[in-house]
Parts: C-alpha cells; structure tokens; sequence
C-alpha cells in the first residue's frame, strides 16, 4: 500500500483497550478502529504517545500494528509507530511493517538521553538510508530530543524516504520554519501536527494535517474542523477550534496523560480497561467521576449503550456540534480538572 | 486623544537613536519617527522592550513619551509604557502621558520577581482602578511575570479602563485561549502580538494588529503583511510571512536582544548611537561588519544616503519586497549569526 | 572603611520598614539595624533583593544606603546594593556609596533582556574598571543574567576591585568550580551564598559566608549556624541547618518572594508595614493569619512586645534554638504554606 | 546475598563492551569487571543510565545482570537496574534478578511520560508492596518523572522493602531534605549521589556513597575521595574533588552522555565498541582524536597496553592523582569540548 500522494487529513492516535488481565483486548479494538473510520478519520496511527508505546512490549508493539492492518483491510492508510530500543531494532520493525502494508512507519526521536541536534541527525539518517518503507519523523520535545530545523532540511535532502514530520511541539512559528526550509525542495513532504489545539492556525499556513488525540473521540469533530478550514470556512472552523480545544484541553491537562484521553474514549462507548501506569487514589476518584457522570448524561442524551452519535458521519450541524461538545465537556471539566489547569499554562 | 475604537494595526516600538554622551538624539529621533509615520505604521509604542526602558532613567522614561507625542502630532495613536519602579510611580506616569494624550498607556507586567498569578491580577487590578487612561496590558513571560488566562479574564470583567494586552509569547494557542475568554464579554477588547514571525497566524485567528520590532526597520514591509492578510491575499501573506521572519529573527536572534533591531535600523539611514549595555568585543565585532557590509549593499543598490526605499509607500510589489528584505538579510545573515541560532530554536 | 580583610560572615540583606503611606519608616528602620547587629550578623546587605531595591526608585535607594551607613556607625560592614538603570547611573552609585564610606558595593548582573556571558562580562568589566569602590558580584540567575565560571574568571583576572560574588542559585557544583576557577590567582577573592538552605555544604567547601534571608529574622541561628560549622561541630551544625531550612522554606516559599520574609521580621517585634507590591486577597489572607497565630505564640512563650529573645546573644543553647525555630515555623507552616511547597520541589 | 546493612560506598554504574556486531563482548566485559573491583569500587550498579540500559532489549538487560552477577562471584554487592516497559515486566525482572543473587534492585522513575508525584508514588507503591528483593529509588529528574521528597516520604514509611534512593539531580539541598524527611523513621535507609562533582558535599551532609561515573575509568580516585571524606581529611578530599570535577565534566560534557564516559573507559584499556546510537561525524572525529591522543599519552607514561596505573590500588599518593588526571584530562579537554561546556553552565 505503499503510494505516491502526500499525506494528507487527519490521523488518529488510537489507544489500545486492555482486558481484565491487561492484554490487548482484540475484539474491543478492533470495534473502535471500524467506529473511528466510520466516523471519518482519515487514517490511524497506532504506537503514538497516545497509544502509550512505551508501556509495551516489543512483542505487543508488532501485535498491535497486525491488528490494525487486518482490521484497516484497506480502507484508510496506516501510520505505524516503529521507535524501538536501537537502530537494529527499529529497522526490523520497520521491515515488519512495510511486510504489513503499512502506508508509512512514524518514529520519535531518540527519548530518555536528550541528544545534540547532529546526533538525531545520524540517528535518522541511518534509518533514512535502509528503511524499506516511507517514515515519518515524530518530533514531541517535551518528551523527546528536539528535532531543529537544520536537522530537519537535512534529512529532508539526504533521504527521499523520509516523506514528513508530525509534530507535537505546537510551536506555530517552529512549523513555518519548516516548512520554508523543506518545502522548496520536497514538495512532497508532508506537515502534520500534533497538538489539536492550533489545528486551524497550522492548517491556514500550510500543514496537510494532523495526528490528533481529540480525534480518538470526537473523530467528527476533528474531522469537521479540517473540512471547514480546508473549504475557507473560516469563521465557524474558528468556532469549532474553540470546541476543539476545550476538549483537548480537558483530556489532556485533566490527567497525567493520556489517562484523560482514555477516559474520553470510554465515554464514547468503548471499554477501555485499565492502563499499565498504576493510577494513585486521587487519580482514580477522577475517572471514577468521569464514568458516573458520563452515564447521566448518556442518559440524558439518549446515547446510553449506542457508544456512538444518531447521526455519525461528517455533515452534523452546528447544534450537533455543540452537544457533543458539551456532552463530553460536562463529563470531563465538572470535576474541577483540566480546563484550568490548561488555562494557566 | 483618547478614543472609542479598539486598537488596531501595526504599533511600532520604537528604539530611541542616542547622541556621542549616550543622551537622547531628539533630531535624530524626530527625523526617525517621522520616517516610521510615511512609511505605514498605524501607531508607535515608545517605552517598550525594543526601546530598551528599563536602562533609561523615569526622568528620560518620560521625556521619551513628551518627543514623540510631540512629533506625532495626533498623526498615528500613541501607545506609551508606563511601567515604573512600584505602583505609585506607574499610577504618576497613567497619569502625566494621560496629560499628554496618548491613546493608552502599556504596562508590562512586573518583573525581576517572578509573581503568583493572584498577585499579577492585584497588581493590575490597582492600576485599572485608578488609571486616568486606557491600558493595555503587556505580557512577556520570557521576560516577566506572565499573564495566564484566568487573570486577564478577571481583568477584563472588573476594569473597563484595561483596553487590551499585547502578547509576546508567540504562543498562538494561548492567544486564542484568551480571546475565548475575553471577547464574549469584551468586543472591544483588543489582542495585539509582539512576535513577528506568527503575526499571519496571529491575525488569522483574530488578532487586531501588532507590536513588531520588524516593523521599526522594514515598515513598508511589516505593513503590507498585515494589509494582505486582512485582505484574504493568503498566499501572498504567506510568502511575505517567510521573508518578515527572517528578517525578525536575524535582528532578534543575532545579537543580545535589542542590538541586533538598532544595526537593522540603521541600516535604513538612521544614526541610532551606542547603547547603553556595554558589548563585548565579539558583539561590537559583528556591528562593525554589519556596517560596513551595508555600505556595500547601499552602495550596490542605489540607496546609499537616502534611508529610504525610493518608492517610500505601501504599495511596493512582490520584486521589491525580496529587494528590501535581501538587502538587509545580506547585512544582518552573512556574518554566520542570527538566522542559525534562530532555525535551531 | 573600604579594608584589606576578606569579606567573611553573615551579611544580613535587610529588608525595609514602610511607614503607612509607604515611604521608608526610617526610626523603626534604625531600630531594626541595631536589633540586627546586637544578634550578631557580621555585615549589612541593603539594597539587595530581599529588600526589594527594584521596587524603590533611585533617590530611595541611595537614601537606604545613607541611613544604613548611618546607624551602623561602623560597627560592621556594609555592602550596599548599587545596581542602577544603566552603566552610568550605576558608576554614579557606586561613586556616593564610596563617599559614604561602605565597604564594598554589591551589584546584581544584568536583569529583564537576558545577556550573553560575553556581554554580562563587558558590563562588569566597565564596572571594575571605573569603580572607586569595592565590588562584589550578584549571582541570582532565576532573576537575572547568569554569570558564569569563565566569565567570573576572567572578570577576578583583570579587575582587582571586584573583590567577590554573592551567589544565589543554591548550586555547590558550580561554586565549587567558581572557586576552583578563581582562588589560584586571587586568594583574596571572596565567596558568599545567598541561599540558605546550602549554607552547612556551601561552608564547608569553602565559602567565605553568605547574605542570608534567614539571618534577617532568626540572625542569632543563621549566625550559630556558621560559626559551628566555622568549628568543625558538623553534627550539631547538620541539625541547625535542618532548622534553618524549615525556617528559609517556611519565609521564602510561603508567598511571593520575599512577602514571607516581611511576615517573619514582623514575627520578631518589628513594624514592618505593607509592601509596595499589591497583594490580592488570599496572600493578606495568609499575612493576617500569621499575624494572629504569631500573637499567640508570642502570649504563650512571654516574649510579646519584646520583640527579641530573653537572651539576645549567639551562645544560645540547643533548647532554646528548637524553641526559636518552633515559634516562628508554627506562624508560618500551619497555615499550609511554604513547608509543602518547598519539599515538592 | 540479601543482606540487612545499609547500602554504603562507591557503586560503579558501568557501561558494557560490544563486540564489531555490537552484542555485549563477554569477555572483554568480565575482565573490565575484575579491574573495576580491583581498583576499589565497593559494589557494580548494571543495567543503569550510564549502561545505557534503555538501548538494550528486555533479554539482553537479563543477560548483562547474570553475566555481572557471575562474574562477581559475591566479591561485592550488586545493584541490578530493573526497570522494564511496565509494572508487570518490572515486577518480573526484580523476580529474576532476585533469584540470581543481587544484593537490590534499582528502579528509575517512570520516564516518556512525566507522571505527576502522585503517580509516581502509585508506582513505586506497588513495586514496594510486590518485590521479592530490596529497592533503590533512581531519582533523575533530567530524564524521568522527578521523585519529591513528600513521595520518597510516603514510600519509606510504607514500604519497608525499598531500601534506599540514589539521586541524579546533583541538587544537595533536596538531598538534605529527603534525608531530613525520611532518617527519622527509617535509620537503614540509604542516600547515594550519581553526580560525582558533588560527591564530596553529599558525604559530609550524610549521603552513605554513590553510582558515580567516574568510578568507571578512574575508580582508585573516586574510592579515594569517599575515603579522605570518610576520614575527615576535608582539605586533600577538598583537592581530589577539583580533580573529579574535571574528570566528570571532560567525560559527561564532551559529547552526548554517556559516549564521553565510554571514550574514557577506553583510555583505561578496555575495547569498548561502537556504541548503539549512532554518531555523527562531528563526534567520530572527537573520538578519534580521542583515541590517538591517548595512545600517544599512554606511550608517555608508559602505560600503553596495561590498560591499568602501576600500582592499581587505593593507597596512590598525590602525584599519582594528578598523574591520572592529567593523562585521563588530556584526552579529553585538549579536542575543545567538555570543561568550557562545563564551566558555563
């Protein structure tokens, strides 16, 4: 499935449900990537930051991605997550996936040790030089070495499989950068940002799209921001940024992330199961809350057990747009978490 | 002079040109304004932090707003810091540039001292109780004590008088996390950015104009980015965006930050002195060669003692516009500093 | 007084009474020096940051320094803060102080814009060059431009005036190295840390002493503190240094820095009025709270309205330490503030 | 050898040799286990940051602790690095390593994500209520979640099988105040330091030794400095810390961590290989220069091929210390790296 075009829309992050026993729980996932496709992403991303990669074993990282391609079958491209502890190994993963049919592999910078800018370089580089299929570069330096721009239109120049960046930084100036410095010479790279909250601005200066957490949950939502901007619609994009960010905020400053992003998804209907980071008391009060409130409102709503909107595809209204919104908002910012912590920042 | 209007536009803060004792050049300075007024700024904002106001005494402080305002002569709004040594002495300034008739004063938020966002509220409560005159609010957390979004919520709902904040962040998703929280209430409050390289985004999102240093030396130019995106020309804005930021990060990044915008200013034919921080022997190095550098442009391009661009107006085409940023580009980036530093950020 | 001898001890960086319409309460002021010198601090420090020099204007400062000078009579030394608005003024302070006969001056690096070391060392050398006065060095590097090993360094190698550095990162790394860097070629140099919860190690690596926070309320402990260690009794010193970090979290952690110390000068008998930053409501809270509880502290232990212990001296007993300690930290910690603050750190 | 004392001495966290495929080079690896005990160290600390433990697969860290456990025969304690890509693997290892004979396990903060303190104490909470051997806490807050001192509190309180907690921050005041926090109720629990330019303070203020890169290539210096600081000689222990500083900076500060530390193991004779993160030419080139200096120092000295001092034990004199260093400085701080990075920290 490997192909020519940029890439291009929304890409999901998605999380993996666990069962009882803390094991990907198969039949639950495989549920929530027909749902996230039916509701209109344009792609999946699974071993993200999201999907909690690091909390996995190198064996459960192959298994998720089998997973994802079987169930995709097809319909939408794959962005496999394929960091693993060295080069060796992250070479082998990327050979597996591309076996896969993996659209492209993304992998994060070099984490743990914080290295210079022309060591990320080397270390790209040699993944740039023997991968057998297209990569993404992950740049999220509140976790990971930074990749600078310098770094960037290197690679960019040196290794014609290096197809894009997503990047988590949120830094709207950093994006420009570049993007000026890449795109003169690889009009095929592709931009693609991370963090839901300055979608709208990174899509108006050019970005091709985002791998964004609020779409593992309001994959509508963020579907619709990237329609309406894409269509110049700029006032009501402007008006569904802000929606957009009131969630993004409230599930990822609500919890040490992503535990809030769980929780989200939950609220759409899928059981999550518990994470691998052991929670404290104070921690599980929260989620506990979450789901108590989240039945009423279900209730309230009429959604209780369908785990999905009436009308689930891409042309809600305005008013459809804020009751989810506000659905899930009420079940996430009534507990006195998140908003504010986002606000403060 | 004070007026119904929300601020709106490119508001220069301009640096003060000194004379061989370091005291104030008022020809100079005179001849400087005058200059910024022809070629397109809607506003000037003496006593900023590209006008260096905290190594000038509060008697200097204060001359510096009389000149100017003098000089204006109700030409363009004048948005006048009047941040001084403790609440007294800011409340004094409100009051004597208020006398004066500035359109508003700026008060930075305090700094040194890093403050509790409850204690930035009282601060800035005090001065919106008793102010004469409209403030806006100046937030630079790089610099000073940062303004979150909570605060300028409560300020916005209690003082009247506070008229708007200028933000030097660059952070584009906490400016929209603040009009959020603001407009709803306050349609006439006003947003203005003090980070060149995002002010298309800035503006795209909904900022009302600017504080750039970009626009201290390249007026015409920091002008027609602000006229396009208003327009919805964004493809040429965005073309524009990419030559502004690299001229606002060769003046801000190649030297200690103001020196590198008074070299870009004399470039444009203004006597701007010494400073009046010391520099190193490597610093004034690099403002030697800056000088003589642009000799030789100004010689090559037919500019040499005219200060200006031969067609002084803001209709200047696309040709022209690369013209005047290579020109000054030329100065500032072939000496191997700034433009680096900045893409390694 | 400018002497041979290196600067040794404690230095006490006083802060400033306030009559009730803010201005310098100069008899309770006189009062409070002589409180200090009787409970045996071996120096004075005003002018620095616990006494908020940033918010006084110049003509206050330089008044500060006259009644100091003043009252000391020469009973200890002191080391006046003579950071001014720019190079110029601050000659000029330093120029007064020599004349009234201080023993050096003090004078903080660069604050707001954020120099390069190279620039931080230009400012300084044309200090040392042009000074009449002794200088010691201001590290505060969470307010201020930091200056460096090779900067110090170079600044103790060509400028025989600069005599010192007070440092008040709390780094012994880096101290250790200062010292490494400049005692082979300046044995006379002297080293004082500003941070009091590192004044045992920083001691015993071979500080010279410290200006220390603490010594402003409790000056007969930070006093014991050092001579003990001065002694080699490093087993009753660890403890102390347990007390005085309670006390330094307790006062500097509790409240925007440095309102906590206000309240714990108060603690000991002196008026001290409000300070000049406005506070909101929960901090005068916290102010009114300690006020009450102090009082009836001071009810319970008969040292209400003596405002300095039975026995003002430095011979004081294990006991009557605790004792002190105890008071004061029950004012302080059990309103909830400071103590927890500071551990999470 | 779970035994009842207090973790005490130097610990070396050494790093593994690879062979040209770059697998662990077994036999080169035990004879550089032999010299490190020979030379001193009180204990080996395998699988931890300077070991590089997260560029190594789960199989080949169990690997590295069966291969020191063997190879140590019980001539000293080790401290098994343990943790894994979650609780579940973690628990696992500390079982493993438990049944071949470690004296503790050490556990780093939960790393990628940044947990907040709560979490944190989840965490280990579990690992402490679960473990069949003793714990260390590993505090490294520039590359995991921070440990505070209210969490190592809580968890010294209520795990009686977490034993001891070694800190990274090189921050001497936290370090007193966990101490401060926790020796009242849990008198065996034991303090080490992993930054070796503070050793000498963390001892005399109570630390009980630490894992200390430097004892991997000059391990007669390092055990020399606990001594002389055990034994009160502070003056000479006061000189050989200069000399460890310089050592730890050179090697630390010359090139991304830990590839500094692997040059200088080299230096002692040992055939390190190529490390698995791969370098950039600018960093091949230091340690190719690296390499020939030293060969060139080593034919001075007389060293060449011994890969150890004449007299390898810990009663060297003191122109043998400065002997070390200067050969081991040599190579390092002559290529222009490491000691100006350094000292301008």
């Amino acid at each position: 499935m490997n192909g020519p075009g940029r890439l291009q829309g929304i890409f999901t992050p998605n999380m993996i449900p666990l069962d009882e026993r803390g094991h990907i729980h198969e039949s639950e996932y495989r549920r929530y990537i027909d749902w996230l496709i039916e509701h209109g992403v344009h792609g999946l991303y699974p071993n993200g930051s999201t999907s909690e990669f690091t909390r996995f074993t190198a064996e459960e990282r192959r298994r998720n991605i089998e997973i994802v391609v079987n169930q995709v079958a097809g319909r939408v491209p794959v962005l496999a997550g394929a960091a693993e502890a060295n080069l060796r190994e992250t070479l082998a993963a990327c050979e597996y996936y591309a076996g896969l049919g993996v659209r492209a592999v993304a992998i994060v910078s070099p984490f743990y040790y914080r290295l210079s800018p022309d060591n990320v370089y080397a270390y790209f580089r040699e993944i740039g030089k023997n991968t057998p299929v297209d990569v993404t570069l992950y740049n999220i330096p509140m976790f990971a070495s930074p990749i600078d721009v310098p770094t960037l239109r290197r690679l960019s120049e040196e290794c014609p499989r290096i197809v894009g960046i997503k990047d988590s930084s949120g830094d709207v100036a950093a994006m420009m950068r570049m993007m000026d410095a890449v795109r003169p010479n690889r009009p095929d790279f592709s931009f693609l940002t991370g963090w839901d909250c300055v979608l709208l601005p990174m899509l108006l200066i050019g970005c091709d799209g985002g791998t964004n957490a609020t779409s593992g949950f309001v994959p509508e939502l963020t579907r619709k921001l990237y329609d309406l901007t894409r269509e110049g619609r700029l006032g009501e994009a402007r008006a569904l940024q802000t929606e957009i960010t009131e969630l993004f905020d409230a599930a990822v400053f609500s919890a040490d992330f992503p535990e809030g992003v769980r929780g989200a998804v939950e609220l759409r209907g899928f059981r999550m199961g518990s994470g691998r980071q052991p929670l404290s008391e104070e921690h599980r009060d929260k989620l506990w809350q979450l789901e108590r409130r989240f039945h009423a409102i279900l209730n309230r709503t009429g959604l209780l057990g369908q785990g999905s909107l009436p009308k689930a595809n891409v042309d809600i209204d305005t008013r459809q747009v804020r009751q989810i919104v506000e659905s899930v908002l009420a079940a996430l910012s009534r507990q006195g978490v998140g908003t504010g912590q986002a606000q403060s920042l």
